[in-house]
C-alpha cells in the first residue's frame, strides 16, 4: 500500500496529465475554431483557459506543501521540483492556444487564414496536439524512448513553420499584410507551443535518466527554427 | 552575522540580479545590432547567450541542493521556489534577446528593420532594457510600489507594440512581406521579453505581501497586446 506522501506525489503528476489534456484538447479546438472562423468555439477556448490556470495554481500549491510537510530528498525532491517546471510549461501552453483562439475571434466574422494555408495551419494544429497527447502519455509511462520521439516530431512542426515562411515571402503572396502579421504569429504560437510540449518530455528523460535529453541525442542535428537559422 | 543558509539564499539572489544583468545588456545590445545590421554585435549577443544559461543552471543546482540540505519552511522555502521562477523567466527573455540578435545576423548586410521603424524599434529596446534594469532593482530592493510601476512601464510596451502594428497594416507600407514578417516577430520578442521582466517584479510582489500584484492594482485597467484584445 502506498502512504500518504506518495499518494500525495502522484496525485501531483494526474494534475499535470489532466493540464497536458486540457491544453491539448484547446489547441484542436482553437485550430477548428480558426480555420472555420468559428466565434463560439475560439470563445469557449478563451473561457476554457481558465481552468488550466486554476490547476496550475492548485497544482504548485500542493507541490509547495509538499516540500514544507515531508522535506523530500533526492529523487523525491527532483520529481516535485521538475514538476513545478512542468506546470509552468503547460500553463504556457494553454495561453498559446488561447493567443489562436483570440485571433479567430479577432478576425471573425472573416477567416484569419487564407485557403491555401488551411492545410499547413492544419498540419501544425495536429500536430501540435499529438506532441502534447505524447508529452501527457510520457508522463504517465516514463518512457524515455517515446520522448526522445518527441523532439523528432518536433523537427516536423520546425519544417511546417518553414513552409508556412516559405509561402510568406513567395512573391506571389497575394493576401495582404494583415493576413501576413496573423499567419506570422500563428506560426510562431504553434512552434511554441510544440516547444512546451517537448519541454515536458524533456524534463521527465531528465527525472528517468538523469541525464538532459540532449545528451541521450548526441549526433542527431535539430533543424533551427526560423527565427534563429 | 549572517550564518551559511542565508548567505546561499543571498547568493541566489544575486545570482538572479547578475542574469538580469546579462539579459538587460543583452537586449540593448541586440536592439542596437538590429538598426545599425551590425554583425559582430550580432554574433557577440548570441554567444554571450550561453553565460545567461550557465548563469541558470548553476543557480537552479544551488537552490535545489539548499532545498535538500537545509529543508527551508514558510517564507525561505517560497524564495528559493520563487527563485527557480524568476531564473526560468530571466533565461527566456535572455533568449528573446538571442532572437533579436539572429534577426540582425539573418538579415546582414541589409537591415531588418525599415527606417520609418527605426524610432519604434529602437523605443521598445530601450523600454525593454529599463524594465528588466528595474526588475533587477526590485530583486534587490524588494521595493513593491517600484515593481507595481513596472506593470505600468508594460502598457507603455503595449502601446509600442500597437503602433508597430498600425505602420504593418497601414496600406501605405511599402517594405514587402519578407519586412512585414520580421517586423512582427521582432514586435513579439520586445514583447514577451517585457512581460518577463514584469513577472520577475511581481513574483518579488509575492514574495514580500504574499499577494499576487494584480490583486494590488485591482482598478487599474490593464492595455491588451494584439494578440488578444
Amino acid at each position: 500500500m502506498r502512504d500518504a506522501y506518495h499518494e500525495e506525489l502522484d496525485s501531483i503528476g494526474d494534475g499535470l496529465v489532466e493540464m497536458a489534456r486540457l491544453t491539448g484538447s484547446a489547441i484542436g479546438r482553437a485550430t477548428t475554431a480558426i480555420l472555420d472562423a468559428d466565434l463560439k468555439l475560439a470563445e469557449s477556448v478563451i473561457e476554457a483557459d481558465q481552468k488550466v490556470d486554476e490547476l496550475q495554481h492548485d497544482l504548485e500549491a500542493r507541490a509547495i506543501a509538499l516540500l514544507a510537510r515531508q522535506q523530500p530528498v533526492a529523487t523525491d525532491l527532483r520529481i516535485v521540483v521538475t514538476s513545478l517546471r512542468m506546470s509552468a510549461d503547460l500553463e504556457r501552453s494553454g495561453d498559446l492556444a488561447q493567443h489562436v483562439a483570440k485571433l479567430a475571434r479577432l478576425r471573425f466574422p472573416s477567416r484569419a487564414v487564407p485557403q491555401d494555408l488551411h492545410a499547413t495551419i492544419l498540419e501544425m494544429g495536429q500536430l501540435a496536439q499529438r506532441l502534447m497527447a505524447k508529452a501527457a502519455e510520457v508522463i504517465i509511462t516514463k518512457d524515455v524512448d517515446l520522448a526522445l520521439q518527441l523532439e523528432q516530431d518536433d523537427d516536423d512542426m520546425d519544417l511546417l513553420h518553414r513552409t508556412l515562411f516559405q509561402h510568406l515571402i513567395d512573391e506571389r503572396w497575394k493576401h495582404g499584410i494583415e493576413t501576413a502579421v496573423d499567419v506570422t504569429l500563428l506560426g510562431r504560437y504553434y512552434e511554441r507551443y510544440a516547444d512546451h510540449a517537448v519541454a515536458v518530455a524533456k524534463r521527465v528523460v531528465y527525472l528517468v535518466t538523469g541525464e538532459h535529453a540532449d545528451e541521450l541525442q548526441a549526433g542527431i542535428e535539430p533543424v533551427t527554427g526560423v527565427e534563429g537559422a
